[in-house]
């Protein structure tokens, strides 16, 4: 209902608990901000692989009753965001199959860059393939792959793809994890102390996930690195040179949620820390308060009103019993949409100047709805401010992202976007700020492309991907 | 799941808008913390009143398929808190019905204290009872008033019971509210603008609802008053002389959303005074920064922060994608239910000594378990701060309180709770200060019974009462 | 979706049985076809009497999870068909409520035909009524009544209200069955015999219910009589005086399974009876064999053939498994409806002269299309033959019938109808002899006025019921 | 719930409607009774190929809603019995999928006995398979052709495949339905005649789908043909020389639908006629009556009552409201799954003779159930009689059966199965009869290979296949 970018996928994977489909389902449960559309979980008890997916969310798919039909120590799982036209079971992860090399279920956040062109050639092949995913393609090398084993097929598959992945697998006998080389999209790994001083192993998206199950979290799974356990142990391995880093600096923005550890840093400082760079580079002198844009904005806000020294308030509130559908009445109310999810404290508000801090505007239309609130709500001035840099670009790493045409800072300059948001004044983050809010500045381990256009990998098929229809999600 | 006081009930009516029951269930969204078990609409198209309830939230029951089969221009809803015993769609509001009177619909916000009483006199006399709910009895009263009109009817029931309601009647030819004479629960009203130059009324519980479908705050339903609208325009009407004021306190505690005006007061600025107020009081010399239990507790934590001159930071993060079962692991995680909904980020507790703010501790196992993650997580020393006194006794105007035996402040004292809760040092907020934060310290226009056990109505059956199950909700 | 009179509704109570609920949901499914809409149960436990109802069919409603709730060995239960209006769970029975005399439930089968005026009455007197059934006064009649035990009250009820009832009620102690002076509906009565030389009751619209759940029938409550049984044993006691019984003879034309014993009777032995004399009657000189409509005409065509030794041919071919709807194409299937029911076998009918029993015709549409694909399934002649009189007047003893502009019969002669359903000729059973094919020809104990107009009680608002909706089913 | 073999599948294909789904979804829900537990369709709109399916009944899936979402004028339908271990969404039919060919939906009635040999080959060759049906295999084969065009690659497919199949297929631009060289399954042909004098072509496993939607039988799909349709028009083409003919005659046992023409035959008319000769070889002399066990034992025992001469009666009800699941009380109920669908007329039964007429015994239990019941309602004698031979041994083309261990006549003489049953007489079809019955005796066109264990096609792996458990359904 927001007008976001969207993460497309959060991913688990549990080695060596007995109740792995619990644990993945309540890590799943941590990261259902990643992706409310499906999910599922697949688990091997060391025999076979079962697997249970649907449309919906964890807490609603995953009932007692299913979860003691996924008996086994081993699980993956995967929570997913679909864009408009696949909105499918035939799309939800994992993808469980049976090939040459034995039954195998693959869940993937992230998005190939060359699927169309892998497809083309696995169809030339004989391949079939049920779903519209790029995913299916990283089976279908596998099963096509002259490597023997599980391991070794992976990396034979992963050598042709380019693009963005954080891939977890199991197989009958264990679970193999792995992530593209530039590390797009986070993968964390953490360790499980259980009874009988065994261990176990977890690996997830965010370390949110981690906290709810009790997990100690050990670091990240490496760019190009791919972790491998089963009854020998666990092994790690790099199946890929190094290359250029490219950590999606949107997860600090935006996506991730502010009590994780992402890339291995803390997605919290991140955000505070814009906000107080936010608050030196584009003061607001007349202001009287900072307000958060909820819940997104809080952290930046908090950042911006200590170093503006300056009262933090939630003026806005938000509203967090949702429901998919809610008719308006025909004698329309204004800015509906915004008011279902936010309302003002007019006695915060009333005739005092606010600083209104949010991550991110996209088409522009839901900020100018905010603004339109905060001011019909009393205030006297409203001072927008963007914890990031004008996003540009589309993604193709992983993010569902609108067209160019409609992403209002590629077509717009900053005035101009102030003057349509109906702000007193606007500021952005800029590029190098962000970047030093992120411990970037120096180095740059980050991918900035939504802000650049400047995009960390060849895209050989660019032109068709942004004029096609938006990737298909995972 | 968290252990809190339980707000039984809100109400909403709809005056004079086409799509009545539309807007009355916009409102029913708005007011969906004050009940979220089951929900109801029931609606006039001047000929029949058509009602259509069913246990559940809002957004799943009020399908755009449902509320088109509820046409016309006056509607109320309900939306309900039930109580373990009596889950049941029978109990769920408006219950609607017909008597000599004609067709009645009514919802309810609040608990009368003599309905054993009036529905035993009631049985005598041959009534029949379908539900548990003490609403019941208000219908029959008014179906054997002698008094010929509705508002008469209504009168003269009103009259013969005791306690809370906060209360709307729907009939084929308009609405009445009333709210009792101690004004314990709120009801506001509100005006909307509608096409041609006509003029639509609204009352809620709380004015957020108002805010949501663009209504303008008129003031709130007097304590004694029942106003009647229908073709003859709006008629105010004082049922009961002046009584002592007894408004709940607890909504300004905890119970209302801080964007809404509660008794005519701001509950976000009343929850930033009680901060304030416990900053002076309750002082916490050690410590670094001030963290909120989310949500009820950040108001609070902000006022607290204000005036102890300590950074405000948001330290827990609420996850809001819950479901209704979660499956725990056989090998326990700790403090599992608890980190379900929060999470404590690392990096801020780290080695610093917390200020926790909290809204209320009822029986003191969830706050343990808070206490007990916020020093997981790191911090040095943790000082729980709570917003309002002890609460000692249970609430008999239309709150779900536990009994006297589970209230931990009941049978143990500050000293003992803090060692419960494993605090460094805990703090309440005295009544004195309370009564200040909420500018109730000359008057006495509030109901603080849940701290002092001083019930502002004779309440004849008192002893049955605390010894019997948990009243009924409504 | 056929053209049919409706039995409006099936009854069950069970005394005695640990598991009496389970015991009244197997009695329920047997008794299926007598409502189909919705269907409840209510149990006893000697403590507290709980009920589950819903909208729906027996198995899809009483789930073990349910029937696992509702603990006691005294349990009442109802199966609905629900005419257009009223078709709303609040209608559903049984209907369970508080009064003066306790917890009471009823469940009933008939119609009331001085409801309205009784309705009026109690409302005089303060009473309010939640749905739109006529079981509710009953309920109200002995919350009113003056006697003080629960059997004088509900005589004194019964005492008061005219029309047809064959009535379960349930309270803490024990159950009462009665039916009403002309013993209009059936109600059985039969034996249980249990673990430990217990002895069991159990009570139902039709015997079918007793051999499901093994219960040995003892024989029919008797018109005006009440059977009364608790922890002091079983009683019966006749309520009211002798009159003439009016047995419905429309349950062994239709509504009841022919594995039925009916007022006595079985059900399927009248059939055959009706079919032998509807050969003797409406013979058909030329015809090769017969057929019946199933399944309902299956006995009487049995019968027919008999008589007319003809050969007896299953050559319409019923299709179960229907669902509620069904998208016809636009492009519009000839004779649709009664195609996805029907289907002609024609290697029997082609060329054949054919005989075709039905048990009756009501608004002549859906006779007309069976004779029509008949005949396109290659049969040279058809000769439609009734087993029963035309119908002419609707009921109002608990039958959901088309007022009168809508039979057939009431607007035309034979040979009129028999143009308009495109038979080559058409025989109905006369009354006489339907008479006879039930044993009724020397004695009047069964109500014929579907077929006579002639009413065995005084209706005194006959004409406002004829004018009205139909009557709102129980 | 009866103890019956399985049918496993049936298949429907429409070309050149306008409403091809809503035509297929009517086309299944005639062949409702081949497969209950998933059922799907796919359409093609002359672009794409769109497919939904569920797990559940026609009536419950295809909702005017999903239809409406199926536009098109190609289409195809399965409905499907799954075994127990493979009752999953995964396994519903039709498969669509995408490859080198294009978009491809089929749908298949029939099992492969080579499909783990050519699975083993496919995965060799880097095939991927994500459900456990051998339909896929056919699948990958047509993917993996080097014949371009879909008619081509089929063939190239199916020249590879063993066993039984009755295929449906749909691309972007027709259809393709083919029948193995057997004709194991039955798959037919029709005509629509629709409007502006174009032809549209339908085929279905049972010609009953035709007389639903008004469809004009043209006859059989021959084995080893193929018929291609696409904008050329239609084409017939055998794809496989001449072997000999195998209709399995357990359609006309006891699968297809009276009412249906299966393999060119009524089978109404063949049930007749083994009942007819049955009555000659079997007679009872001493017996008053024919009762059928309905509904598949009607139509045997009115042939055997015909010739035998004995009054045919329906002494055993069935009832049709079934649910998933019933409850029967602990203090158990004699013979309850019996009696949940089958009830006696005792008074047909008392004291008489009775000759019960059924299709099969397959484990005896029901069989011995339903003669208790006939002789609990008094029936003085039963004598049982089968329309076919004993069944010996489980099938591999199509239908679900129990292992060769299950199978009562597989392991018991003739007159073992009668005291077992606890007849007084127990008589079968002879193998001779029945080939008589089905025309066949001078021929040989039906497969028998469960009455004698002589398969009519070489299986390699035939000791695997009788160790293992059963094969998957489609």
């Amino acid at each position: 209902m927001f007008d976001k970018f969207h993460e497309e996928c959060g991913v688990v994977a549990i080695y060596g608990h007995t109740e792995a489909a619990t644990m993945a389902h309540l890590g799943l449960h941590a990261l259902q901000h990643r992706g409310q559309e499906s999910c599922g979980i697949a688990v091997s008890d060391g025999r076979t692989v079962a697997c249970h997916k649907a449309m919906g969310r964890v807490a609603d798919i995953f009932t007692p009753d299913t979860l003691n039909k996924l008996q086994g120590a081993m699980a993956i799982g995967h929570t997913r965001y679909s864009t408009a036209g696949d909105s499918q079971l035939l799309n939800a992860q994992p993808f469980s199959i049976n090939c040459i090399k034995g039954q195998i279920a693959v869940a993937h956040n992230g998005n190939l860059t060359n699927a169309a062109e892998l497809r083309k050639m696995l169809e030339m092949k004989g391949a079939i393939f049920q779903a519209t995913s790029d995913t299916e393609v990283i089976l279908h090398l596998m099963a096509h792959s002259h490597e023997r084993s599980l391991p070794d097929a992976l990396r034979d598959a992963l050598l042709q793809v380019e693009g963005a992945y954080s891939l977890v697998v199991l197989h009958r006998d264990g679970i193999i994890v792995a992530r593209d080389p530039h590390g797009f999209r986070p993968l964390a790994m953490a360790q499980l102390e259980l009874a009988g001083d065994r261990t176990g192993y977890v690996f997830a998206s965010e370390t949110c996930a981690f906290d709810l199950i009790g997990a100690v979290y050990l670091g990240e799974v490496e760019p190009g690195e791919m972790v491998i356990i089963d009854s020998d142990g666990l092994r790690r391995e790099r199946f890929y040179q190094q290359r250029n880093t490219a950590h999606c600096v949107f997860e600090h923005v935006y996506f991730s949620r502010p009590d994780s550890l992402v890339f291995g840093r803390s997605v919290q400082l991140s955000r505070e820390r814009m906000g107080q760079l936010l608050a030196e580079a584009c003061p607001a002198p007349t202001a009287d308060l900072v307000v958060p844009v909820p819940d997104s904005g809080v952290a930046a806000a908090l950042g911006y009103a200590e170093v503006a020294k300056l009262p933090y308030r939630q003026a806005l509130i938000r509203h967090h019993f949702m429901g998919r559908t809610f008719i308006e009445p025909s004698q329309a109310i204004r800015d509906f949409g915004v008011k279902l999810k936010l309302n003002p404290v007019r006695d915060l508000l009333k005739g005092r100047s606010v600083v209104l801090v949010d991550d991110s505007i996209v088409r522009g239309t839901t900020s100018r709805k905010i603004v339109r609130m905060v001011r019909s709500a009393g205030a006297r001035e409203v001072h927008l401010r963007i914890s990031c840099p004008p996003t540009l670009s589309p993604c193709f790493y992983g993010v569902d992202t609108p067209t160019k045409k409609e992403l209002i800072a590629a077509n717009n300059s900053v005035e101009e976007i102030r003057r349509f948001v109906e702000a007193d004044s606007l500021g952005y983050l800029t590029l190098p700020l962000l970047r030093r809010a992120v411990d970037d500045a120096e180095r740059l381990d980050f991918c900035y492309a939504c802000y650049t256009g400047d995009y960390p990998t060849d895209i050989v098929n660019i032109s068709e991907l942004l004029a096609a229809p938006r990737p298909s999600a995972r």
